[in-house]
């Protein structure tokens, strides 16, 4: 029986890629990856250098307009491509960007094939992590309660929740950044707060929170909020 | 001038090794990496396949009887090795399970170094994202609050945290186990959390919650706990 693979290709550097997603991503005859409407996929971008060509190649395409409202028929048909060569009995891998399990398209695939199909995820190198190293500052240390935050949280939610906790990632900022700096600037943390965006890419940028416009922040931007100074000091 | 490396080496499996990873700590002279009072270091485990020898190593060892609250002492003695190393001019990378900068122990030595040395950190395979493989079943989806809570935290943080959020990772069980169950017990939750201890690595265990002992939990074990079935359903 053959199998599905969800493989987290990390989170952008093409060497941030582990030996077992590039052993797999190599050997599989199958492979598959989100790409937008039109262009290249940033998930086959992270392993174009490993290929050597000769596999078949299913891009799923995913229209721009309900990119914040998943196409789930999109993802309906992708499936029955993905079981059609499953069905044939060759192995497929789908590359997921950081990791499959984390807030990842994946997911979509998943729950529609992996009650039929042997399915292996392979953990990727998350941007959680990759922002954390690019500001150069631990995420989360000793005891801390770590809250990881989708910016389309309602405002109430969001700062209900940034309140409570000792450190804190608010993760696909984009078009909601002038709502999450209002919760920030409530509650005293927008000094604490470090900005990233496109963590480990040739484009990474790491900026103050004051020089950032509020038009100019894309998806793949994240905020990490730590309460504490020196966060490894032991008292 | 010589760089600090911290690298993260992955969850256990030594194939969830970044390319990146394996690049520095086959190039650089000095490995350091943390191990018990006797015995073997798991992160050096975990690279050691890729070794050639011929490279300095520094085993930090940390007595069993602090672990819980760290050796600033043996930090303070690590540190000042390290340091003479790169006043020499060599590299040191310092070998991370997991992710160096997600309640890592890193963060000791990052702390008295990264201000005097350029130090750079290589992110890892998180346990966090190895559990959700293990188990077979995503972390954290769309728009959901996760948090991510150590269980040494007290009773009622840990109730009102789990209370607040839609899915939870509760970290670092070992003998907090029993308090955490009944936290989970009280909030409706129990069947809703699924466990796995040494994710990724040769002893990996999965285990409903039902089946557990109080007194043989690990300290390497993780709960995953989500509010919602099926979280991939777009309604």
């Amino acid at each position: 029986m053959a199998t599905l693979y969800g493989i987290g290709v990390g989170p952008g550097d093409p060497e941030l890629l582990t030996l077992k997603a590039l052993r797999i991503v190599r050997a599989v005859p199958v492979l598959a990856y989100p790409a937008p409407e039109t262009g290249d996929s940033l998930a086959r971008a992270i392993v174009a250098p490993h290929l050597t060509g000769g596999q078949t190649e299913i891009a799923i395409r995913i229209p721009l307009e309900v990119a914040r409202f998943p196409a789930q028929e999109v993802y309906d048909a992708a499936a029955q491509d993905i079981a059609a060569h499953l069905k044939q009995g060759s192995d497929v891998a789908v590359l997921c960007q950081g990791d499959p399990f984390f807030y990842g398209s994946f997911m979509y695939l998943f729950g529609r094939l992996a009650r039929d199909w042997k399915t292996v995820v392979v953990p990727g190198v998350s941007s959680l992590m990759a922002c954390a190293a690019a500001l150069g500052t631990p995420l989360a240390a000793r005891d801390d309660a770590l809250c990881v935050l989708p910016a389309p949280l309602p405002e109430d939610v969001l700062e209900a929740r940034l309140r409570d906790c000792d450190c804190a990632a608010i993760i696909k900022l984009g078009r909601h950044f002038p709502k999450v700096k209002r919760v920030l600037d409530r509650l005293g943390l927008a000094t604490r707060a470090r900005y990233v965006e496109h963590a480990s890419m040739q484009n990474q940028r790491v900026r103050a929170l004051s020089e950032i416009g509020d038009g100019e922040v894309p998806y793949f931007a994240m905020l990490l909020v730590h309460k504490r100074d020196e966060v490894w000091r032991v008292d």
